[in-house]
């Protein structure tokens, strides 16, 4: 059972691993950003967020999914024990982040998911990757697994809200709030279409 | 001129000054939020950044507003000279923030805009509170101006190509380009009323 | 007891102004250190550390004193709930701290003890003070009590092995390591006023 | 000249890749540290303190040692414009965390400078690596040097009042205060000795 080595040397060095694969890849994210500001003059990252899962967060979802909450079970159907997000302020920004990512040669690029294309049912809009990351330590080199999250800040906005009613109702949502929530994610997108459309104009003008 | 002034110790302590302002006030803000936490589990708080305005942008805005730069009028009517920016998710924990800073015993509330419930022509909307903020010093108590805005994740969106355009276009804005933004702004404030919706509604439930 | 109360409202509110004290203990003597900077180019502090204490290590004091590990125990006999720890490089400027501190109008000193003048049995040298901070909250103003540790680099060092061996030992330690423990406090004095001595020599020349 | 091109975009790509390397090293160091915390349960590393050369300071490097200030000089002669220094408790643990460095696979080690075994006249004890380190941008792969500075705590406490001389005397250091110095190195290496055989001997006992 996961519960009884959640303080086993086994379970930290697992999570040690994930939380050093979290580092190497915040520093990469950073160093593309200022890559960015260097040649485009412009930071496509608003903000990085990134974070383990508990121990006991882990455990809910192998259960929710009718998994045997054990150590196995763990590092092979979870795959965002670690996870970092990437808030942008436009559309654009999100695939050209993707695309940089995904050309680094010392990271593999094991799934993408673009929710942005293909929107889940509630209105949900993202942009995941699932990414096998190096992590160098004192006598060798191993690989850890991160899911990396691209929105922009609108579609982030959304996702909270959506998070916080999941969270309430689990999987009993009042049929009405879903309505409202799907309404929220297409103003939410439309939003976003004219900001980035704005910004082009913007961008089009020579001063 | 302040443009000499910039390394004299008089500018460098004014500096000071400011930049304990802005210490004592962002501490503030952290504990408000905190004990926000603590009573509602909820925190109000997305992010809060501060800055301080450089010596140029602070002689720029006074060439700008037909002021000589010299050090009197920069401290006498550059009010945001010490700047800090609350972004909340909603537009109601805006006007409770507010109030707890006006309630504050410490803290003196010079001026207050409300450009939520007064947009500005061109549609920026925000809550700006301007206050007096105490700074103890090791041989006396000194006081700071510091320029706060209130504003939601979206009027901040909003914001930032509102600035981005008024930086590249200064006063000679195209017309069509003041006509989106307007038309963003719209989107913005129905955006943030219906996810204030949603939000109530979701908060209303009992589960 | 306090184990009952851990996630009682109660301690929970106590715990938030002890760390709102730590908030505002911190964004003071950041303050002094910029003032320190402005006015004699140099700054007196190295680093600071601040640190909560956990509820099973209040409760684990309170048993080793001989009290029932309550809630209203620990406010009462517990003083360094909030600990801050200031890091000078001269021992000069540890009394220069602690007067500025001493002097601020809005900080109460309850106590002080000075263990560089006389230091402890085993050659503990560090000075402490005992204060009283407002924490402003959005309808009240609450004091919290912080103990402050101010200490050179050098007497850091030699507490740092202090700690781990009393840790390690408990009150059984051995008498040869006791021994050489002070044999470390002397040659640590003996290295901190050598270093001060030179330190005033270089400040002396006139280049 | 550096000076003509400090705001060309080849010398802030330069910079841009110290930066990133800095990142990178910081990075790696900080997961030695957690794996270690995890194998070993003592975290060898008391603080890691980084920072990028200024333009200024490169030249000023590059004319004492009578080089002209060119851009193609700096990155020819000027082996620290990327600086990081690891401050531990004892003595080896500098050795272990130098062997670790070394055996990391994308790492070159350039050069080694054992200023323990073998102080400098004055006093100075350190132990230095030059390292070149990858960088993975949008679309290649750089590489930047970083010199990497591993020392103790009193060791650090030493070099800054050592650091403090120099810039105000320059190369005409007072003789007497040159011998001061010297004997402080003495005491830093007496204290650091005794403390770390006070180290083993607590680590030795079972209890």
């Amino acid at each position: 059972m996961l519960i009884d080595k959640m303080t086993s040397y086994e379970f930290k060095k697992a999570m040690f691993l994930y939380s050093g694969a979290l580092r190497e890849m915040n520093t990469k994210i950073q160093i593309i950003n200022e890559e960015f500001a260097l040649k485009q003059k412009t930071n496509p990252i608003e903000h990085i967020k990134s974070r383990l899962k508990t121990p006991e967060s882990i455990i809910a979802k192998l259960v929710r999914r009718g998994y045997q909450p054990t150590f196995e079970n763990a590092l092979k159907y979870v795959d965002d024990i670690a996870g970092i997000r990437i808030i942008c302020a436009f559309t654009k920004d999100i695939y050209i982040l993707a695309d940089i990512i995904n050309s680094q040669s010392d990271i593999t690029v094991l799934r993408v998911k673009d929710y942005i294309a293909n929107p889940k049912e509630n209105g949900y809009r993202s942009y995941h990757m699932l990414v096998d990351v190096p992590v160098f330590m004192s006598d060798e080199m191993s690989k850890a697994r991160v899911e990396i999250q691209i929105r922009t800040i609108a579609m982030d906005f959304w996702a909270s809200l959506e998070h916080k009613m999941r969270y309430k109702f689990e999987s009993q949502i009042p049929e009405n709030l879903n309505f409202d929530l799907l309404e929220c994610a297409e103003i939410v997108s439309y939003l976003d279409e004219k900001m980035l459309l704005l910004n082009n104009e913007i961008e089009k003008y020579k001063v």
